[in-house]
């Protein structure tokens, strides 16, 4: 569809916002659109902040956690307990755990899931240096909190596989009914895990 | 729902890409976890090609185009007729038009539509320069590309009264059958427009 009816560093603008999730050319071309409105007040600003996080941003040489020093907040925080260590797949994953605020452990981010369509093995995931951490700082507890989805389960199959000859506790998320769930709309795979795991009343 | 889990510059990041129309404070989330994990490959030219139209977009002196000079290329264009002005109310309808490929005069955008309840009037919207346009440039045909919404052909018919004077002949974009558009589908006002403006066959 799109022609090039804007000028030519317009259009590369428009290109680079297509390719953020949830943004497609037509809504890109939108968003720039606006951007172009407020330029003054939305998009410099814009512009220098994510400069800004593009040039400090970076991985926790420990965890994986976006921060933008060597080692992210969490990981230097003396009051957070270091025998525990949370596995997730992805910052976003942190983040919603950080939002609960329930776990006041270490993380593990691993980047991902392990993924035979998209060759993605052990080694691309940061699983070495998990193990690596387990041994170096006497880790008692890995909570394996990844997502239930099969990619998830799988890569938990193999992290716990992994860790067995390290002698740590390994555990991972409850499954049952979500709080404020409806049996109704639940689907049967959460029903039964649910069943299976019953507790007394 | 959103606390502070992120650090401080890429929480203000992800406010400011939450005003961008099209994205909620979710997917602005998850558009700059994207941008993390591809700060090279994405981030940073994204941020220096907003910078760059941010410091050298500006509004064309004549048509009110974003142009990246003084003038925009349609209006510097000689190929162009300037006996003819398109007006029309974003530089989004501009580029529709453009891609159409259809119109080889002159555009003037107004910058939105005249509205009580937002409190535009007519000076808001780059009415007085269409007059003065129209003066200077002995122009011949105005053609109103307004949107065909209440806002728009409101706008359209304040621009006929004030061009009356003026003695330009003034046109409209046909209303009727979208092609490919299927009877069953057109709402009543299309229906009737194009059944009032039918042609011989």
């Amino acid at each position: 569809m799109p022609d090039a009816e804007a000028p030519p560093q317009i259009e590369a603008l428009i290109d680079l916002m297509a390719r953020l999730p949830g943004l497609g050319p037509r809504s890109a071309r939108r968003a720039v659109l606006t951007l172009l409105k407020k330029r003054g007040s939305l998009m410099a600003p814009l512009a220098t902040a994510m400069a800004q996080v593009a040039t400090t941003a970076r991985d926790c040489r420990t965890c994986g956690n976006i921060s933008t020093a060597d080692l992210c907040p969490i990981c230097t925080d003396d009051r957070r307990a270091t025998g525990e260590i949370c596995v997730v797949e992805d910052v976003a994953d942190l983040w919603a755990l950080e939002r609960a605020g329930v776990f006041r452990g270490r993380y593990h981010i691993l980047g991902g899931t392990l993924s035979a369509l998209d060759a993605v093995g052990p080694d691309e995931l940061r699983i070495p240096a998990l193990l690596a951490r387990i041994r170096s700082e006497g880790t008692r507890e890995v909570i394996l909190a990844l997502n239930a989805t099969v990619d998830g389960q799988t890569t938990a199959h193999y992290i716990a596989d992994a860790l067995t000859p390290t002698g740590v506790t390994i555990t991972s998320l409850a499954q049952g009914v979500p709080i404020g769930g409806e049996l109704d709309y639940l689907d049967d795979g959460t029903l039964s895990a649910a069943l299976r795991a019953r507790k007394s009343f």
